[in-house]
């Protein structure tokens, strides 16, 4: 195996993205001592205290990203909405991009994403693709389309922005009249994730599959735990899938793949994220490997890190409470970090806003119901409030 | 418990020292969104990356020692070779300076440090102080002191400066003539050593035991393992001199405290460091906390962290070959980062040569045999060696 000689004086690792992944992935690069270089539109981006070079520009840009490429020996990214076009023009100069232009062009698109499952026969949610929102009311009336489904943007989606419940015909009023998909919405039992890590040389890890745990009425993630408390066949059947994801995008760097176990136990993938993900964060503190760890390893060509848990992880995000908006407080984090095995991270926003993600709490312990035990009351104790 | 506000737009956490401690030390400030500021002489400083802000100056000058103070709310150090006089001056002016300048004024001195030991009924070698080694001669003379004895500077030893074995006349020739001790030889059957934190409000929580593995022949310590493989009763002696060395001192942040387990299984004191240390690298991976976030919880006044082992962990120091000196090479480094769990950490100093500290290397698994076995082949394989 030859893996890149980020030891020598001249190796630079560029990172697309200077927010809160690239940041906790800046902390793994001091490991190995990787001489790292950021490009950002943000002049606030976390990502600028940690890295050796600061580039500003932004990331749709052609321009941008091709002149901040071609100073770089690897360049990955911690967001997908990135000028692909310049990351093709990279790759044929020689420049390794990883995960690759490719990969990138079919997730960044949800449409594009969905008829690659298809293709590849990959079991997901049924679809149907639309150019224009306009066009779906006429799918509707020639009966090509019953409510309810689920309308998603098929481009720039992020976190809940972009998708949309329709029930009736009032609801498709006001969806902006682009390229979207209309996808069944699937009853499912859980909702799972299986990240995957596969290097230029081929080789291939997944860590254990967890589950997302949701409120019983806010219908929100209020829990990612590993490992997922389903059946040992399910499990099974969830890593087969992630890794056929995986193999049909021939990709390399980590993939995050989201899915439904639905009520028969079936296993559908919902989508992916080419990138440490939400889904991973417990990894810092509980696996063997943290995912960030696992992602350079993988970008730079290395062997592997081991994927197996030393005990179980539960991750809690930290959102802005409602009412509250402007200088963030963290009310009664003292508290919760009394209980065994609780770690904050916080992101270092300076404004909280409802529902804005400003951290995430890690909370590990051998025995997993007494990790969910203590994920309750982190989450029934720290409030992110404004002064 | 009221911890200091490091959430407040306003809050400076100072780090005296700006090596690779500080760095590992500036990793985990991230995870809590502390804004840090480092002093150090150098400018290439490894804290110079990952701090808000960096300052040039000589730890040991009172004037950049105690402005740098000035403009901070809560002061730490990550090396013992501070203007001590500077910290107390802060002091007085309601800087929080930890641990105390009392606390490193009495460990900066190793004849201080042994009369401390003395004074508090702390088990540890005998041993004689002069005020210069030249009056040693004279105690030998009169029948005071008998060889063989370790003679050691009183100050501004490291890492094996500042120690010598005396078995004869011959060896008192090259002395410098500073303040010194003369210190019985201990033949040990172990080496131990147990950090201890502690907060301004008195809670403390100690890490297991670990134990310095030596080489059978070159006397040097090859693997630093945790927990130590020793009766319980001599574990549980260890922490509770530890602890006892912790309370004399009454000191705020991490104390490691370095013991031998005698012929007899008596624990004698060796020395002591007032801040996160080598036989403590190893938490990184295998502790629920690291000792870096606890030494940030400890002078944050926060609650203290889990100290509990999630899997055994051992550390092997990187160490440049002999015979090699110049631009480094990490020979066979993917070798070892095959093998599982195993992490290596690159310090990024440019230049190697025989014996410099360029890194260590975290082995960790459920089973402590299996990861001493996989420490061995880590050592038997990476070699650091120059272009």
């Amino acid at each position: 195996m030859k893996s890149m000689n980020f030891f020598s004086s001249t190796f630079k690792l560029g990172i697309l993205g200077g927010g809160q992944l690239g940041k906790m992935l800046l902390y793994d690069t001091r490991k190995f001592d990787i001489y790292t270089t950021v490009l950002d539109a943000s002049e606030e981006a976390p990502c600028k205290l940690a890295c050796n070079e600061f580039h500003l520009g932004n990331l749709m840009d052609y321009d941008a990203v091709y002149n901040f490429g071609k100073q770089v020996d690897v360049l990955t990214f911690e967001i997908e909405n990135v000028n692909t076009k310049a990351l093709e023009a990279l790759e044929k100069e020689g420049v390794k991009v990883y995960p690759t232009s490719k990969t990138l062009r079919i997730i960044q698109n949800k449409a594009t994403q969905k008829l690659f499952y298809r293709d590849h026969n990959i079991p997901t949610a049924n679809f149907s693709r639309f150019a224009y929102a306009s066009e779906i009311l006429d799918a509707v009336h020639n009966g090509g389309l019953t409510f309810p489904f689920v309308w998603k943007s098929a481009q720039f989606g992020y976190d809940g922005n972009g998708v949309k419940i329709i029930r009736t015909e009032a609801d498709l009023k006001d969806l902006p009249n682009v390229e979207c998909i209309a996808e069944d919405m699937v009853p499912f039992k859980n909702e799972l994730a299986v990240i995957v890590a596969r290097n230029p040389e081929g080789e291939v890890a997944t860590y254990p599959v967890v589950e997302m745990e949701f409120h019983p009425e806010a219908n929100q993630v209020e829990y990612v735990i590993c490992p997922a408390r389903i059946d040992e066949q399910v499990a099974k059947k969830a890593t087969e899938v992630a890794l056929k994801v995986s193999k049909a995008f021939n990709h390399i760097g980590l993939l995050a793949v989201e899915m439904f176990q639905t009520q028969d136990d079936a296993i559908l993938v919902n989508e992916v994220a080419p990138r440490p993900h939400n889904s991973g964060h417990h990894t810092i503190e509980s696996s063997y490997t943290s995912q960030f760890e696992q992602h350079l390893r993988a970008i730079l060509n290395l062997p592997l890190g081991k994927t197996d848990s030393q005990v179980g992880g539960i991750m809690v995000n930290l959102v802005g409470a409602e009412g509250h908006t402007g200088n963030v407080v963290y009310q009664h984090i003292e508290d919760i970090m009394k209980l065994p095995g609780v770690t904050p991270h916080i992101y270092g926003k300076k404004q909280t806003r409802p529902f804005r993600k400003m951290g995430h709490v890690t909370i590990v312990n051998k025995d997993l119901n007494t990790a969910r035990h203590i994920a309750e009351q982190v989450k029934n104790t720290i409030k992110v409030i404004s002064e």
